[in-house]
């Protein structure tokens, strides 16, 4: 087992930086531990240092909706504090109890609410962060409009734990919602589906999710689930649409569906329990897909341009090069985040990269992103260098190299460090 | 009058670095030339990189709501071509003619919808760059959800040209506005107008400004323009508040406005015509002050917890040092953004340098932000060192190190290089 260590202030986090470049032994930060691209464990003798004596939330201020929280305190106390002072956190995913605000600014967490609210770097207004060169960056004090030099909490977040180690973040709140509609739309097929996002962006204020749902995952989920499905004949391509009012939401998206083109079907909740009965082919399609096998999973993100055909492409492609596998498609359309998940693969590693290779260089070639959410960890590093071109993973190293000189913040992730 | 060269594209802006690197000329990259601290000014024999050959508008996506700027497109350009696809820039100021996009990344452009949308960087779904070690950075695509390493686009953003040059940006487009409202609306003291706008923010939905004005400030408008006051006495604290549809903002502004503590008066325009007489006193504020004398001017950001006490006493503080001066102070405080303009002041440097630290230092002490739109530039790098701690200054030392290792892009702004 590899040791760890748990520094309980900056000024101790300084101090293990300190020790580790002394002895040249590296170090991962630790949170929750709930990335999904071994981002957070130690592969080659780090230590861990982990945030869970870093948890208090601070300066919580009503009049700005701001609060400032130690890296150890979890996304659910962050939401708390926040619900406790008539705000609420911008960002919400399942592994609330788990995640922390440490690792959610080192990975740039998202989650359901990306679309309306942004991913953690939107709700950033500053870090406490120790470069691996032992710098104390700081800058807490919740200033929206700043331009006093670089972003250096935009740059932390996401950087994955290779340029230091935070400490604390300053987040910035939302105000809390009103009431909320949802709508299940049928379309003929994802063009429409994704011109009709355009509109709705447009058209609904306080539009807060555009999910879609194909056929193919429709029927698996209502034989997995053994549930009726809304619509028969199921449409090709179906969106779960929700709303927030003011305005009533239920009339402006009412409205809305009346006017959009090449809508099959549509159905409006107007209560909880019919709200629960549309989100259901969405809500339960990973565990619906989980039943029928462990599937390979992709999170990648297309250019708004590229996405119908992308989706119109890849389940044939991946069931002609492994004829016995099964492609599902889904996700969070109005961002151009797809989710795509395998199952039915041979469990042969030749198999599971030739299917990753086709998927992630489909998503490449059509200038997308590899890594929508999860970012790059130990376990794509490989693609960062066929996603990104050569000039941003030369600048990328750099930045690494001017705040990490000896290379002991989470070394063997993201990057390949020298 | 120092050489400028006028590169048409990223490889041409790539040729013009590596000649300034083998020949060990700096370069200040030059868009519209509209910035308030001498940013784009060459200083020391620099030549100058002018965007002005690189000013296409390509790429706009309908569905998505994204288009692609060359870096000497003018900010009225970016919001035609907006315009003319049902979307809008969600970025305005009043130098929009001038002001180019590659400026407006350089310095992380604010305006009058800050508030609402973010500065530039909000804005800014990525760059094409060429850094001063020559590298070119590209990421045009408009992944609204990318986790494959650092945000560079929002690192270039507000770096005032010293990591490299600015030449392609992705930027996001916002729904149009809907139906507009405006308020004026009057307190006894800051502290319940800065309170009130905290209310404003979670219960009126589109809020897109709150301004706000001081009783003396009033008077003078009055005075300038010779125009009556909307309320007479004049309260000691006005705001103007504005909040576009739907929901109909001027019932939701007039129920919020209800339930607030500490109004002393309310005006709600129902009609464009009285909206322009509720704002007067802020729109004209700048042009008033103008018409007693050329004021000295501060752009400081208060964190929410300071605004009170700052605005309460450091009219009274510049006063006692310098008797012959008038303080004026304006600005957005939902934003905690506040203009400082002092007038009547002695024309010596000794004074004006007195001033000047007084206010800033005040600010600084504050814990607020000593620019908090215009950025450091020539004018102000003292000031950086001391608002920002040293951890900081030393990181963003090390980064323009990284990118620009031979100091050629804008050495002579933001940052002291060696």
């Amino acid at each position: 087992t590899p040791a760890a260590v748990r520094p309980g202030s900056t000024e101790e986090v300084r101090a293990v930086v300190e020790a580790c470049r002394r002895s040249g032994t590296p170090l991962v930060p630790q949170g929750g531990n709930t990335g999904l691209v071994g981002g957070s464990v130690p592969l080659a003798g780090e230590i861990v240092l982990s945030s869970e004596r870093m948890r208090a939330i601070t300066d919580v201020d009503l009049d700005s909706g701001q609060l400032t929280a130690g890296a150890g305190a979890t996304l659910a106390e962050v939401q708390s504090a926040a619900s406790a002072v008539g705000w609420r956190y911008g960002v919400d995913f399942a592994a609330r109890d788990s995640a922390t605000v440490g690792g959610m600014v080192a990975t740039n967490a998202g989650g359901v609410r990306v679309f309306r609210h942004g991913s953690t770097r939107r709700q950033l207004l500053g870090v406490e962060a120790v470069t691996g060169a032992g710098l104390v960056v700081s800058r807490l004090d919740g200033l929206v409009k700043d331009n006093t030099g670089y972003d250096l909490a935009g740059l932390f977040c996401g950087s994955e734990g290779t340029l230091g180690v935070v400490c604390r973040a300053r987040l910035a709140l939302v105000p809390p919602p009103g009431s909320m509609a949802t709508a299940l739309v049928g379309f003929h097929d994802v063009s429409s589906a994704v011109a009709a996002t355009g509109l709705l962006r447009r058209w609904v204020p306080g539009l807060e999710a555009v999910e879609m749902v194909l056929r193919a995952g429709a029927e698996m989920v209502a034989e997995q689930t053994a549930t009726d499905p809304v619509f028969d004949p199921i449409p090709p391509v179906q969106l779960v649409v929700e709303a927030t009012g003011p305005p009533d939401p239920v009339e402006a998206l009412g409205a809305a569906l009346e006017s959009l083109d090449g809508v099959l079907d549509a159905a409006v909740a107007t209560d909880a329990a019919r709200a629960a009965a549309l989100w259901h082919v969405r809500e339960t399609h990973t565990e619906s897909i989980a039943r029928i096998g462990t599937p390979l999973k992709y999170d990648v993100t297309l250019p708004s341009s590229a996405l119908s055909h992308f989706c119109a492409t890849i389940v044939g492609e991946v069931t002609e090069l492994a004829p016995s596998t099964t492609t599902w498609i889904f996700g969070h359309v109005a961002d151009g985040n797809i989710h795509v998940n395998v199952t039915g693969y041979q469990e042969e590693p030749d198999e599971i990269r030739r299917i990753e290779h086709l998927i992630l260089s489909s998503v490449d070639g059509a200038r997308g992103s590899v890594s929508a959410e999860h970012g790059i960890g130990t376990a794509k590093r490989a693609w960062l260098l066929v996603n990104r071109c050569d000039g941003d993973v030369a600048a990328m190293s750099a930045i690494a190299h001017a705040l990490d000189p000896d290379a002991i913040c989470n070394p063997n992730v993201l990057l390949t460090r020298s």
